[in-house]
């Protein structure tokens, strides 16, 4: 399950460089070696990951030494990282010292995350950076200095061409939309384009302005951004950059000093989830309440079983109560809940499946509900309503003058 | 975000297909050529996706067809079905009609889920299959007929081996452990291999048997799986095929008429939403309290708030209460928590990050109680301590003799 391609293309897009070409190979030298000289033969840079590592099938040092005619040697400053970290009472064996081993001439970028030490060197004037195939140690590298990296090579290159660049991550309007309420911004503005990746269930939006002078290229973009978010609310727009939502609200949850509480049902704790995802979430969340059930709406937040009889569970009458009854019971100061047909089966010809009702209780203000009508598979249903409820979440804060 | 090469990588991976070489490229004509040239002339099935649409950027059909030498014609059944769906309102455009053209004489398959038909035609004597991109169509064929036809094709090459095989997926064992257990299981066993793949937070095991006769190698299969069940309980080899963890303790829980809730402090809700994947949840899911801060355990639990402060809220005792009085106040037969650190902060020297206490109660029973420690980053201490539970669960249905 190779995890490393996509990552890789994103992170790569977020620098506006395109990828041209992607190969994945077994641990094959010679399928190793076709690969690497396909790619330098057909693009400016060639990125690999995995391959590093201490075991006979680990060829990519050994590989693209061949390729560029030089031999392989040990890099010391790794060498004495590993000898660190073993310390005395492990020794280094022939095989774990192959992970520390590097063309001669590469230049090396090290590994903050692991012992493998990633290096770059030239084939056939094509530079090739070598990155280890651990995801987590991936990460960290590309992080670290993947984009400082890239300006170097364009630089090197006589690329006199500064980039700047923004992503926008925008939730609650389709690709379609995002574009439309963008067209013909970047029209007469010299050297800018504009981009869209569709990310269930989000979208990014990529902004980019080419000029010589880098000075030129943020000031266009200046401009341009406020032109963005002229066109998309900021209640859409949630963040630029490598935020994703779950962040976000949390974010502005500590920033607001409020706190949340969840009541789901056809989400089942997926609303919890996210926002238990970013490290120190006890800081704004109390607590949910699952309830599935009709039974455990009434038992858990008070909803008038009349009120379920009436309506029925999926019902703006009946969210709005489970979000007032989670609010005061959690004692926090919003609250927000969902009540849906997330199918397949349960749809009926007035809530076909894909209804989803939700509702946000705050403390002091009105309750609000929304309605959404997505008809799509169960899974879907379930991710898109639960950043919904976030959205709302969003919503209030910024009514309430917090975000 | 590709997600098609790792899920026709893994779909061919059961079916004991060796995937040799995977490329992506843009929608260029010339790269698509290269690409499919260099596949043709380096395996024995090329598998396509993507470029079936109706959209001038869509070029698969065009190309494929210029490779094999033959002209592009329209499907009429496809035609057909693209009018039966538009009806009398919708006229069939020019570009629309674009997406049910295939190349001449090519075999068509069909699509169950789309307009665009797949395809297969052979180029340089290699059977190239042409698959739409929506990832959702491209799995309704792939699940309705890639393992019959790679039959046919294997068939129709003149390999005479019949191959049995049979997936078994494993929780709660490393790749390390499960590979021990089952060191020397296939010693002497005429064609037969095994195979480990890990796809976090479980390990798959693959066991293949060649033969001339499929009998024979199912046979031989049949005793090689009484051999993997011997060496791994049936706690830890929880399905074959398939079937996904939350599926089949859903699948479990309603066959023995049982009803769960869940206590969830650091997985916020993670366990409820696994346990109301399937469709049908609400016949054993009752809901969950999430009780993210202490104030929570003991307003929704019943925790003792004493028992929380001598002992902590990450500790056996705290687990223990939190089951039990979620198992009485839902009114379910079984109950599970977790509480736990998950990080990055958190930490103690006693209770590092990654320990994670878990408890599960049931009517009538005695209450069981597991303890983890598993260094890893947040998300991964989370969904591991979120599986546990549910392996949990299934440990007390096979207690009771439900499983």
């Amino acid at each position: 399950m190779d995890t490393n391609s996509s990552y890789l293309a994103a992170r790569l897009w977020d620098l506006d460089v395109v990828v041209g070409w992607m190969t994945s190979c077994r641990d094959d030298a010679a399928d190793l070696r076709r690969a690497v000289s396909d790619a330098v033969g057909r693009c400016d840079l060639v990125v690999t990951s995995g391959g590093l590592g201490p075991t006979e099938d680990d060829l990519t040092v050994d590989v693209l030494a061949e390729l560029a005619g030089v031999e392989v040697v040990v890099d010391e400053p790794a060498r004495a990282r590993m000898a660190a970290r073993f310390g005395d009472r492990i020794a280094i064996t022939p095989t774990q010292e192959r992970q520390v081993r590097v063309p001669a001439g590469a230049r090396v970028h090290g590994n903050p995350a692991g012992l493998a030490p990633c290096f770059e060197l030239p084939i056939a004037g094509v530079p090739v950076m070598c990155l280890p195939g651990v995801p987590r140690e991936l990460h960290a590298i590309v992080d670290g200095g993947l984009a400082d990296r890239i300006a170097e090579l364009r630089e090197a290159r006589g690329d006199v061409t500064r980039i700047a660049l923004r992503i926008y991550r925008v939730f609650g309007l389709g690709e379609s939309q995002v574009s439309a309420a963008c067209r013909g911004l970047v029209d007469g503005v010299d050297g800018a384009s504009i981009h869209y990746q569709v990310k269930f269930p989000e979208v990014l939006l990529k902004l980019v302005v080419r000029d010589r002078d880098r000075g030129a290229a943020e000031g266009r973009l200046a401009a341009l951004d406020e032109g963005v978010r002229a066109r998309i609310s900021a209640e859409r727009l949630y963040a630029t950059g490598d935020v994703a939502l779950p962040e976000r609200v949390g974010a502005e949850l500590r920033a607001a000093g409020l706190t949340v509480a969840t009541a789901e049902s056809c989400t089942g704790g997926m609303i919890g989830e996210l926002l238990t995802r970013p490290a120190g979430a006890s800081a704004y969340f109390a607590g949910g309440a699952i309830c599935y059930s009709n039974a455990e709406k009434v038992r858990q937040l008070g909803v008038a079983p009349e009120v379920i009889e009436r309506h029925g569970a999926v019902s703006e009458e009946v969210v709005r109560q489970m979000a007032e009854g989670a609010r005061e019971r959690f004692g926090v100061d919003l609250a927000v809940a969902v009540s849906g047909v997330a199918g397949p089966d349960g749809g009926t010809a007035e809530k076909p499946v894909g209804t989803v009702w939700l509702a946000l209780a705050e403390r002091g203000g009105a309750t609000a509900t929304h309605r959404l009508g997505w008809p799509g598979p169960r899974d879907m249903v379930r991710t898109l309503a639960a950043w919904w409820a976030l959205a709302m979440v969003r919503a209030a804060l910024a009514r309430r003058g917090g975000a």
